[in-house]
């Protein structure tokens, strides 16, 4: 173990810190007899990996001593919690974010006791962990942020630790093939470490069972060169560790500088007991190098002076008296702490330190001329695609576009002008716009773009997911996890502030007509909606001019998460550039050409679809009663909640400006009707709302159908403003019924919507 | 090519019918000029992907008559619609659904014309479909269903065609270790079909293009013995995968003879074009082979008369005139066809056809006795691993759990007195409860779970999946998948009712003791909730009676998704047998001993955290104001909603009764409090309800602090029940006061919550 004696000692101080966060609130080096009063009446953690990263992260300190790394960590087991915390102290980054928890005893009883305690820090390596960006508690996405953080960050290596529970789930399943996607040339590296310990919570782990000649199969033919470092016995472990990081070292050096076709990346295996370290058994029962070490592997330490005793033992094993001075790491420790900007835990990549505004280029060359609202025409996205082309432009090196293969079918292939799909393997000749250097990573994982573009904007970059609408559901739990982060890191005052994660969905709900039901679902909408406050933005621009100004507001944004739901087709246009942009700070406003004054009803509208369908209504409407009617867009959902709940929440006197006082409000939404009532629920007038939006009837029809089968068409609208009116307007009524029918039976025989509904460009 | 004739012809034919689906409303044998008003005015499907899925259902029906099969497919590439249709269409099955589309040239004309068309049948292999019982239009669940449908299936083999592009997907990549969970001597077989066409939809493939070599170690790392059949010339690919599939089938049946400890499972790798035998190159780029040919090749036929004639060249190069007569398959195609109960498009498993009700024993010996409401202790889940156990020693081969590793640590460990854990590998001396031969699948993928669930319930077996809440999000998309797909087969008339899917949710929001914010989410209720009607169940059982008789209740029902969110700690007990069956079947009412006559304040409560909070804040109010309050636990959220939207839903009149005419309503909810609204929103009174639940604050913390954080502990009720009635009760407010600022000093110094409020025993 020559050479070593700096890494065991970490270790074993790591090992210390950890133990003691889970069991101890004072008494931290253990000067007095351990006595029940020190010991946490609540005893909370994950003991079961954690000796496992930290052994990682001493071996790890070593190599970017000797070799001068740039090196995060992403610790895919984060409930290992108290390893990154133990970390972070012992390099001195905690102190310097929590002063309060210095390098004194006292800090160290602070450290301890503040451990998944009421007031204190969580179990995980959260984002209140310096030097996170992955909390690990959701499993399945360790090494897509990875990956995220690696993209265009040529210098950097990524250490990420895969725990064996985490290998089974989906997205990790997927993520493996994720190295295909780095470009050795301007890409960072990620060295994978598979930490085998056995058992997931009680039962065996697929992975762990796996012979290693198997593995070695597996993960050769994925495009890595596997490294086993395997037992149980300290000082050969540290052998065996140091060597295999040396050797990765070596050969990611070669692959830097050789750029090999298909390169062999290195990864290590590890494969060491669960609970390593720790008591070996309880009560007669095994415990280390069994699932019964997962969490707290002593209980009733407090009640059971044998088991006081046996902690006491168990942390005295790691000989405190050698590692610590007066609460302070000692000499030997403070030797290996890495060079102050090359510490794991203050990794300005990982905290998102190196965060620089994008270059945003003028939307003006993109926007469509509106000179007649509603008679001219364009496809949103497609206008979109011409943006974006110049945001790659202006942007070499920190923008990328992130999509299950979806670029080209959502019109925003004009940014193959400017960068490539990224090559996997082979070009073919029959590919197009694909190649080794290629910046637009199309995965057909939702769940890897949306691990790749949240490692990528954590460390500071920017991007764009687009992606089906029904299908983004698939992510729902990662948009979830990826909004806590959010969430907590606006909160923590040395966190700075973050590219925003940008959604683009468009094949949405009411144009699959390839697909059918299993592509109808608005519902997400529904999911991102439940989080709070001002971190949430939900835009449904009607046209291009609108989705240029969202586009550019949102990738100009900092920690938030915008979703954005546009179209792709060729639909009417109705709001000019300036219009557009007022329309968007204001959030809701009415219609251009379509805001009758006194209106007796107002016709709202949210959405592509059912801005078109609410517009022809209030054509319909007014060329047969005497209704007046204005037409009222929301381009973003969150100006219908309070201004106390959302900052683009209009204020209630806006809101009935906008809506009226007492009108009926017939709404035709994009999504599920229940959205717009919970949105508007405490706003004067509520009650009058009439919300038609997805019923959950779909199937391949044409466009129009599908309104029609939901009630959300123009003359269902029609219909209902004058239900809601009276019932008065009967030549109206009596249209709508007859055009309803009418379009039945004409969609049935030809297959095609009327003549006067496909000819949507009806006079303005 | 000797002996395949009837395959080569069977593959033409279904290609031929293919074809006509996508492109002809008429005309369809060809035997007039094909002319522009026999094509349908909007061209709609996927053709890509679609020869190849008849290429190998024409070679496996050569395989099910050689061999006398059982055998059904699973059609990951379900978008490929036009080919299962075809393939039913030929096997007489079709007709026997839909009698109108019949072996004549008036059905094939039917056939044709209803597909993607308005009123017609949609584009996918779809609920529609006969023998389908996976639609593919979301990725990913091709290979968790083929294993959900052949556990338990010792006679079955189920060959899965996984496309490259479904490959790509997290769920699908987990699955690949499914074959690890099959038990050859009891379970039936996979047979999976890897489908490389190269290209997802504009972009390549990541499998597509990896070595031969490498997929090879790759699959048989994992336990696979690939067998490829590459190339596209017709006579040699009909060689090719006969002999493969001959050789899988003599595999496959060495496997089951001589169960070995580590099989080898055959696999099959397809290399063949993308839209294979279609146009070759359309206005002068190539299409067969490339992404253009992923769904219409070709466009414009209506338009341009020489497309029309690349169409009709296209069709009549199938030779329909040697496979149809008078548009009937003639003898040589009958001859093709497998035995009538052998044929995969009306396989009696894919269809559900083999449902049996489970024998469900009496709850009567896991009951808790509860001779005074609130005052006896129980763990919920631990009383339902008693019944478990029961259900699984009396429904031998069809009852099986799922879940992620949650079986022990969610106290459902009774059953392992009856079953194990599937055990994937070695089992090892610290294991427990692991067997070869355990019914208990666990593996750390909720999309494995749901996948397997999925396809045993749907083939007419019974499950329970058991999960952490927060994480079930994970699955979000399945549940919409699957919820879909139950909605469409309940209005398809010669689809029988299969056993409901019903997910076991503990480890919830409010007990999250060693995990923390990452962990406590509730939002899957309102994802679920968005489905309509009757086929959606949540029930928050507050104790243990209550969770026993929903158990059975849902374990008994058929073509619902149930949703259960149950607690897993010792908790207060409230209903005894007899009145948990009572209040199940009314799904909403008093507490008992909390039911004060003509009540001032409705506290009511759904979940078993909140019903305890409800409890001792009735009690608190009661002993320190003079306020009456009714305490009403809703344990079907569904009767929420009114009856004309669940049949579960109370009347208007029985809700009023319930909750008071116009008395404040303070209501604890378990989730997040927006969907109280949304369910009540049409009721009575409706605007008194004042709903207090997660507010998105969380963190590691006692779980008292929990609900104080969200303002849903008993004295936030206290105090929101005096606020509503006015603000008389000043002792109690200030008691409440008081009470807060005790608990936020003892649990930040302690790390404990008060004695009182751990001593949640008070008198009832």
């Amino acid at each position: 173990m020559t050479g070593l004696e700096t890494t065991d000692a970490w270790w074993r101080a790591a090992n210390y810190l950890s133990a003691g966060q889970i069991y101890l609130m004072d008494n931290p080096l253990l000067r007095q007899p351990l006595a029940p009063e020190h010991v946490k009446p609540r005893l909370l953690g994950h003991w079961g990996t954690t000796p496992g990263l930290n052994f990682i992260h001493a071996h790890l300190n070593r190599l970017i001593r000797e070799r001068d790394l740039e090196m995060l960590t992403i610790t895919g087991p984060g409930h290992g919690g108290p390893a990154p915390v133990a970390n972070a102290w012992l390099e001195g980054s905690y102190t310097e974010r929590y002063p309060d928890v210095d390098w004194s005893e006292r800090g160290m009883q602070r450290l301890f006791r503040q451990f998944s305690f009421p007031g204190g820090i969580p179990s995980h390596a959260a984002p209140e962990t310096p030097g996170s960006m992955h909390e690990g508690g959701e499993l399945g996405y360790s090494l897509s942020h990875a990956h995220g953080a690696a993209f265009d960050n040529p210098e950097l290596t990524v250490a990420c630790v895969i725990g064996d529970g985490e290998a089974e789930t989906g997205a990790l399943a997927a993520s493996w093939q994720s190295v295909k996607f780095v470009n050795p040339d301007r890409d960072g590296a990620v060295l994978p470490i598979l930490h085998l310990n056995g058992w997931k919570i009680a039962g065996p782990t697929v992975l762990g069972r796996m012979h290693d000649q198997d593995l070695q199969s597996w993960f050769g033919a994925m495009g890595y060169a596997p490294l086993f470092v395997s037992g149980d016995d300290p000082a050969r472990m540290h052998e065996a560790m140091a060597a295999a990081l040396d050797e990765a070292a070596d050969r990611l050096a070669e692959i830097r500088k050789n750029v090999p076709l298909e390169p062999q990346w290195p990864l290590i295996i590890l494969r060491s007991p669960k609970g390593w370290t720790g008591p070996q058994s309880v009560g007669g029962e095994p415990v280390e190098g069994t699932f019964r070490s997962h969490q707290v592997p002593l209980k009733g330490v407090r009640e059971d002076p044998d088991r006081l005793r046996q902690l006491e033992a168990w942390m005295k094993s790691y000989r405190p008296d050698e590692l610590f001075d007066e609460g302070a790491p000692n000499t030997m420790l403070r030797a290996g702490i890495p060079a102050t900007d090359r510490r794991m835990t203050a990794s300005a990549v990982a905290e998102g330190r190196r965060t620089r505004p994008l270059d945003l280029p003028e939307t003006g060359a993109h926007e469509v001329d509106v000179s007649s609202p509603g008679s001219s025409v364009a496809s949103a996205t497609g206008q979109l695609g011409g943006w974006l082309r110049e945001v790659f432009r202006d942007n070499p090196g920190r923008f990328r576009l992130f999509g299950p293969d979806e670029t080209e079918s959502n019109k925003l292939d004009a940014v193959f002008d400017e960068t490539d799909r990224r090559a996997t393997g082979e070009v073919h000749e029959a590919d197009e716009n694909v190649s080794a250097d290629g910046r637009v990573l199309e995965v057909l994982s939702e769940h890897l773009c949306q691990g790749w573009m949240e490692g990528y904007t954590l460390s500071g970059r920017h991007g764009l997911f687009t992606s089906y609408e029904a299908f983004i559901h698939i992510v729902d739990s990662m948009f979830n996890q990826h909004a806590k982060w959010l969430r907590t890191t606006r909160r923590i005052d040395w966190r700075p502030e973050v590219p925003s994660f940008t959604y683009l969905l468009t094949s949405h709900v009411w144009r699959q007509d390839h697909n059918g039901f299993s592509h109808q679902d608005p519902g997400f909408l529904d999911v991102v909606s439940q989080k709070p406050g001002d971190m949430i933005g939900i835009y449904l621009p009607p046209d291009a001019n609108t989705l240029l100004a969202v586009a550019a507001q949102s990738l100009g944004s900092t920690d938030r998460i915008n979703v954005i739901v546009a179209g792709k087709q060729p639909e009417p246009q109705w709001f000019d550039a300036e219009a557009a942009s007022a329309h968007l700070a204001r959030g809701a406003g009415p219609l251009p050409g379509h805001d009758d004054a006194d209106p007796d009803v107002v016709l709202a509208c949210a959405g592509d679809v059912p801005t078109m369908e609410a517009a022809a209504a209030a054509q319909l409407i007014r060329a047969h009663s005497d209704l007046r009617v204005r037409v009222v867009n929301v381009l973003d959902l969150m100006a219908l909640q309070s201004p106390d709940r959302h900052g683009h929440g209009l204020s209630d006197a806006d809101f009935t400006a906008t809506f009226g006082v007492d009108c009926p409000v017939v709404f035709a939404f994009h999504g599920y009707p229940g959205l717009i009532h919970r949105l508007t629920y405490r706003r004067p007038n509520h009650d009058n709302f009439h919300v038609h939006g997805f019923q959950e009837e779909g199937t391949t029809t044409t466009p129009f159908d599908m309104t029609v089968m939901n009630g959300l068409d123009r003359y269902h609208l029609a219909l209902a403003a004058d239900r809601w009116t009276g019932g008065h307007a009967r030549s109206l009524g009596k249209l709508c019924e007859d055009a309803l029918q009418r379009h039945e039976t004409h969609v049935q025989e030809t297959g095609e919507d009327l003549p006067e509904i496909r000819d949507w460009r009806w006079a303005a």
